[in-house]
């Protein structure tokens, strides 16, 4: 692809680049994670769980569905992709929005020379929105460029949405791990009553332990190096006090994190620790009896090359596996996330550990469809009609346990 | 795939699988055929009959369309499939459903490694209902025993519809064929009046004829032996009283019923009985002159390996196709089915007999999306709102012929 | 395909043909360009032209999405197609219309024996009309003619609309070309008001230009001979008074327009002419300085044989490149229009031109999605609820600048 009309703007550095993406006060576009201020984090956070509480009901799930149905949304995906892709489309149609889909770029116009701007421009043409994911790096940036210049000249341009692009950034993939997270710390339970509260019952044995992300300590396991998922995670938690990254990782250059990217973090004031093993120590306890959440990733094979294979051969991928007995060791309210899919030949996570209450990643996974609607909600300015009609609701229902859901 | 898990579950008697697909007294996941009793047949086809009607309005089809559109349905189609595809697709849009479809097992998560329950259950995050086609067989048994599993632990669970699988059961195509069965069995004609029925014009011919499908003759002709089709149909006719079922096929064991089906019929005191041609006689008259439904079939000739090529080349197939002058002599009544598609170059049922007031089988593809609409409706427990809508909407409109749609 | 049974209706001329299309005045299937007569293309743009301001709202989005949500498409599209396909879909959308699609023939039970005429019959079943485009052509001819026959013995049949096959016509592409030419010849402009309309002041220098198509100069440059988009458009202009058609072309046979083609407009009595190059000379003055409108089109490379690449080698394809120089020198009210897609190798329309007002291919693009719904509207009977619901609308809000839009 050319990109030289924008090469000038691609060449800033990130957080230059961050207010091209907004309108206003609001996000525009979604390209990066860092888009996603903490304040922000909140609110969506907070949007999502109108919706999950709402849709329960066929009321609230009519509600919903009517917001958007006079909008049409484009998704794009030319790179294979299963989760994000139906999770998005579940959030469309949470919505009401209409989907169209392009997956098979062979199918497109491409094919008769047409430009990606131009096949961009015909998807602006007709729809109201584009989730993108393509093979191309930045491709989703430049789109995102080309609407702002049709805005510049009061053309028709419509809201990009970066759905993971190639090594690129995966935003919202971060978004739904910070929302899983935020639920997690909340410590709500499905007991919790006015004689009882989990948390209460935690603070006897954890006295310090609090509500939300602030102090918690992460660990991340597996694949660092080619693993989208956690950078863009890790630069978020990076805007939380005092919360302490642990990666466990082979000491393999293409699976550890980079030197570029510890300096990153230590740089934003995070807590940088690397580890081989969770049986490693910190200040003298085993590393997994430490940790607050634990985020498992899938080792990529697919990425492999032959070379990689025969170097990889020599590293115990076994300190990389949790196993059921390694989770009861972890904090009764720990949690195991996971961005899924996992790999069940690799077994980073045996299914064995499903039903240990510390295993998120189903949940997790249904979180992505929430904050996708939360996200598409906040981009077309419904989602202060959803907080008052939830509002209004929970009144009628006396239904204020919105934690619960 | 590995069923590991569910294999006590997998080897027991269909008879005992039954009640794990129930959830209360209703159906929650639809895997066989048998679990349809001769009363929730009834039952659907009068949904199906209410559908029916009301689609037909503009009013009572956005009744219909308003029923579930808070829900969303995944269409996971991974064995090709046009028919049963796009009417449970048709079905969806009727209730309001938003749909979601995987076709290509290649796109899909499972490249990277994913097993196909973590597939299953991803979609049970973003979905309220699977509807399922896939090459392995007995895989939507063990997502119905997967669902059950997590309804037991209280987390997320949705019902599993088996859309036909391999050489497995097509529980919603034998479903479809009773519902038209029904139909042509009610005996109603556009004509019928206060002065006129089509049924007394029947009897003078017929004295016997009588309502419903007990006391009637089916034939079944073609690929007995290797289409599911026929096979679940047949049970489910063995539920009525006093049918016949007269199966005409090539006495090759590739194509022939087999001793073991044979047997369970019979066991079920259904009259079998084995022709090789339509003119063989039953009680000194043609066989084709006796039925009172022909059902015809496909031979499946993708399924021949070369060996059967050779094999088949001895049999006088002429035996096993229909032609206008057989139809012809049919009774007028009697009812011509095919679970399409038909084959154009076998021939098997010659476009010719389109127009004969007997051939039914373009009404019963039709039926296909009312009934998958009923069972869905069914399913998810708005069946009694669109009877009570009906009830009153025809009362309003004084249309009670409902059989007329 | 077999197209036996039809043969003696397809070889008549289109005049005689166009009967059979009709459902009384209003049109039942969509099949050729010269269905829609000057009358019928008035009243879609005016259609269009209220749908495009009703959605602009979101009252009038929701108005428009419950129209036809009783209903159901059918898309389709065996052969490959992205613009048409999408705005299609997307003006299914705008009305509510749920849609399925099949554009995989292989995935579709052909593969099993079924003729195409029985597939058809099927969509029939489930749907409520078929959009279709093939590599076959006449085939949507021909399942017109079928829902004919089934309609003329009272079963189920519905509309097909034609969406462009092979090298056959591609009436919605006329019909959205026709409705952008509409829409820039009435010199509507966003700062007309009370005191200063754009036309009166063209006027000044030309005091001849009136409002609509009548009386204007064509350009038409590229692909003659292989490009249906041009023939159709060329035909349905020939409907206009005083209409000058100007052909540029490479003087190949493989690219030029066929002696037949130019009979059949002369006889019509439009003004043919022929050219080279934008500099040829009329009466004087260079061709491109003359044209109210010019419509480009790709050279379909994907169509040549490996001896046209051979003899192609000799043509100065440059003539027939637009330059941002050419753009300026036309006049300002000028048009330049494309089918798109556009080839960003050969390069007849650079994307510098893009920023110039006379650009409007972009907008043409997106009228296809809007005149396509009109289309629709139109087939469904509900344009009049339209056209009263806007009537009302607009003396509420005030708003009558339809032409704004």
């Amino acid at each position: 692809m050319d990109f030289y009309d924008y090469e000038s703007r691609l060449s800033r550095p990130v957080k230059v680049k961050i207010p091209d993406f907004q309108a206003g006060e609001r996000l525009n576009h979604v390209i990066f994670a860092d888009q996603f201020t903490r304040g922000l984090l909140d609110r969506l956070g907070r949007i999502a769980d109108q919706i999950r509480l709402l849709a329960k009901s066929r009321e609230g799930g009519r509600f919903l569905n009517d917001l958007l149905r006079h909008k049409r949304a484009m998704l794009y995906f030319t790179q294979p992709s299963t989760r994000t892709f139906l999770s998005f489309m579940a959030a469309c149609q949470i919505l009401g929005m209409a989907c169209s889909e392009v997956r098979d770029p062979a199918v497109s116009s491409e094919s008769k020379g047409e430009s990606p701007f131009d096949s961009m421009r015909m998807f602006s043409s007709y729809f109201d929105v584009v989730i993108m994911r393509s093979k191309t790096p930045q491709y989703a940036e430049c789109c995102a460029y080309m609407m702002n210049d049709l805005r510049e000249t009061s053309r028709r341009n419509i809201p990009v949405i970066n759905g993971g692009a190639g090594a690129d950034e995966h935003p919202t993939q971060a978004l739904l791990d910070i929302y899983t997270i935020q639920r997690v710390f909340s410590f709500f339970h499905n007991r919790d009553s006015s004689q009882w509260k989990w948390l209460d019952e935690l603070r006897t044995r954890y006295p310090n332990l609090r509500k939300g992300i602030d102090g918690k300590s992460f660990g991340f396991c597996g694949d660092i190096r080619r693993g989208r998922t956690i950078r863009s995670l890790a630069s978020l938690l990076g805007q939380y006090e005092d919360v302490t990254l642990n990666f466990i990782t082979p000491r393999h250059p293409k699976l550890a994190m980079t030197q570029e990217y510890r300096t990153r973090l230590l740089n934003r004031g995070v807590d940088v620790r690397e580890y081989g093993s969770f049986e490693d120590r910190v200040d003298g306890e085993p590393l997994i009896e430490t940790l607050d959440c634990l985020y498992m990733t899938r080792i990529q094979r697919e990425h492999n090359r032959p070379e990689d294979e025969e170097e990889f051969r020599e590293i115990d991928f076994g300190n990389f596996k949790l196993t059921p007995q390694l989770v009861s060791r972890m904090k009764p309210y720990a949690a195991v996330l996971h961005p899924f899919p996992r790999d069940a030949e690799f077994g980073e996570i045996p299914t064995t550990i499903d039903v240990d209450p510390r295993s998120h990643y189903f949940r997790q996974a249904r979180n992505g469809m929430w904050i996708r609607a939360a996200l598409l909600a906040y981009l077309f300015d419904v989602d202060s009609t959803i907080t008052d009609f939830h509002y209004d609701y929970t009144r009628e229902t006396q239904d204020y346990n919105v934690g619960a859901l």
